[in-house]
């Protein structure tokens, strides 16, 4: 039987601000990245969302992002060491984790956020800085990333548990990279058609490109977004998909942990 | 022979910005509060401060204090909850944690910073979370107050390992608290004055207040300032006074830990 | 005729958030007090609030608060000496007057936000500070506040247009200040009951406190709020209420500037 | 007579943190570019900057940048739309317009700071953009770029008032553009070859390249640095050599407004 992992970004409001309907999200995914207060989520939030996980068997995860909270995480902050990346990386991972551990979860996997994701797609020296970051804060922690990247290719060298996950509603190129958002069919808008596809991707256990070519991939997760209405209606699509077709949803921990 | 421990706030910078000299204090002190992120100090700086602490043999500790680098945390910021003050404790702990680890130190002892540890002298209730905070996020964290105060209080009512510590340049009244700035005689200027009433109440187990008066308390360490060139050179006088007197200065985990 | 402004809260989101239906509430009021970047608003949501402001024909207001996004400007900062206070209003002010001038509009009143607006309720020293830096920066801003307050009195002292509003939503003591939130019959959740006593306000040139108390006031604008579907609809039957009732509804500018 | 003008950024400390002797430097410039908060400069330190540059006739410029404390705007941010860029321009504007009102001064150039600055050398988008915004707050603000620059083209589109500064210590391309500070002399130490060489620069009305080319171009201004004690003895070297050579030091605005 095929299992795998069902992920969402969560905790991602700020002070009063909300994003996304995070208790409907708990309910249907397995895995939270929950953010770690420096692009979003502050400290109150991040007990929020822990607490709502741990009440639902959810696992939770770290979700760090470049220090911008203005810019959501999405800008590119240019001009910082390696060094810099390890230590932003190491900081928000250990707020998390003594967030939940006061809550009574654990942070079990570490998924990088928005801009600071984006660069490990072809940055192979910020993504080495990135997982030696993770290796030294907690070299147990899963470490989901897309697989074709540069951030996959340096969690192998740092020897991580490296686990991969692809996006629902993204379409992909011939090198299983994302479509950009700015190509017609980048994003798949119908929550039917996302649910066939991700059915189709870990039953095959291939990421079907935009052409049609099959590239082989052991799927991990599936990354499904909850900003708005339409997502959680997609998310939930997914899921019931899944289940429908005899698909196992299991936490990455409960799969891959000893 | 007394054992007592000297301590010192330190990675107090924030980016580009520097306060005080780390260097020289951390060849003085055993122990280094480090501030985590919200009034000072960003994850950069508490590396640094981090592994030149570890480089020395100084122990260290969080050092955590409300979100306000333009009051540096000096400011009272009013109208948290309960649960807000243990969120944001938990989340400064665990990024130092995390610094500290993957540095290869660890954190050991707790200690508020500033405003937020000005509270801790009279509000039972803010005192009472911040133990729970330090608490839940790991109970073996020695927990450093002022004595005479509720934050004494709610460390034992939360079974913490409290440790006590003493000022060296601040006078205290007949209940034990510090003498209010805006009084004559609140900061001792001298440093051999400071040095001299330090080895005093080390070897007598006791506070002398201003009028004289005794109060007996277990001092396990002092605090020690390092902002200005003057600090430095009385951190200093204090040492060596403690030392020619045959005080013996040590971290304060290599004394209270089993 | 009685002629009177209705005045809400904009522009109040922050980087991705989204607070309150600023578009359906620009079609109501005739004022909008803008979040200056210091609890809310930053530099596009504020172009984009006055933008909208601007065409349709409604006044727009500095609206500055405490210097604390996570708090949303509502937790009060102690510490700040009277300078900063005029400081962080001036910097607020021109801040918007900037955004304003660039989009061809004009900053023509002020009104504080939250926390800070609250210590103008009862505090003599914050409450002079800030109308000295009104006057600094403008001397012809429209200075609206609560009546019966220390800002009143500031405002009148300082020598500025001081401009008087009622809260269309809260109860009122017998000495003309709010009625605790935390006290039954606080809030008016009634859109009907608010717009009728709103007008009777307006019509009788009083406020009436919850005893049925009697205070002469003059009302020169009326406060709603646009954080929630319930509160529009309230803003909206306050305006068609008054206008039904033959009360013009027209920006303070229009009004009382030569 | 040759008439200059002596820059240099200042004010710029936040909250507790101080960066380079400003009352040093106001003793030596006729105009100090002023940090507006986002980069550094908090709204007090824009005040005491301003009130100090006022008692000594010195002129003041609005200098802002990133949003970006903890990289002290060096950090290039990438992802901002123009109409951000702009927007960020105009607040920061018209923080320092209100601030500089209020203490009886008034904002007569702008410069743009660290990495926003360096966009436009090379990037004509952006530099319309900062154009466009600079227009749209104050048209008569002096615009001080770099020559030979994108900034320098944009100031001219948009009908500015083009004011051109070279760097005291900084070594100049064929091109005209500052040499790269990975490179061998990119810096220039000495302070009597740099004030002999800004000499030359002034009388020739030529930059001389690090090969000896020389790119004629009107010198306005000259900027110099005062963020060590080495940078203060410099800028004073660079002063007192134009006096002695006959130059008349004066702030901008005394030259180039009507």
């Amino acid at each position: 039987m095929d299992i795998v992992d069902l992920n969402s970004d969560m905790g991602e409001g700020f002070g009063p601000y909300k994003m996304g309907d995070d208790d409907a999200m708990l309910d249907i995914v397995t895995s939270a990245n929950i953010a770690c207060g420096f692009h979003a989520g502050d400290p109150d939030i991040m007990h929020r969302t822990v607490t709502g996980a741990l009440q639902r068997g959810v696992d939770v995860g770290a979700h760090p992002g470049f220090n911008d909270v203005w810019g959501f995480g999405r800008r590119t902050i240019v001009g910082d060491s390696l060094k810099t990346i390890e230590n932003l990386i190491a900081y928000q991972i250990g707020a998390l984790q003594a967030i939940a551990h006061a809550a009574g979860h654990k942070v079990t996997h570490f998924k990088t956020h928005g801009a600071l994701g984006n660069l490990m797609f072809k940055d192979a020296d910020i993504s080495d800085a990135i997982a030696r970051a993770v290796k030294a804060v907690d070299r147990d922690l899963l470490y989901v990333i897309p697989p074709n990247t540069e951030g996959e290719k340096s969690g192998e060298r740092a020897g991580l548990h490296v686990l991969r996950e692809v996006f629902a509603d993204r379409a992909y190129t011939d090198e299983g990279h994302l479509v950009s958002r700015r190509l017609e069919g980048a994003v798949i808008h119908d929550k039917q058609e996302a649910a066939a596809r991700v059915l189709r991707m870990v039953e095959d256990r291939c990421i079907t490109a935009l052409s049609g070519k099959r590239l082989p991939v052991a799927i991990d997760s599936i990354c499904v977004h909850g900003d708005t209405a339409g997502s959680v209606a997609m998310a939930l699509e997914v899921k019931n998909t899944l289940v429908a077709a005899g698909v196992m949803l299991q936490p990455l921990a409960a799969t891959h942990r000893v």
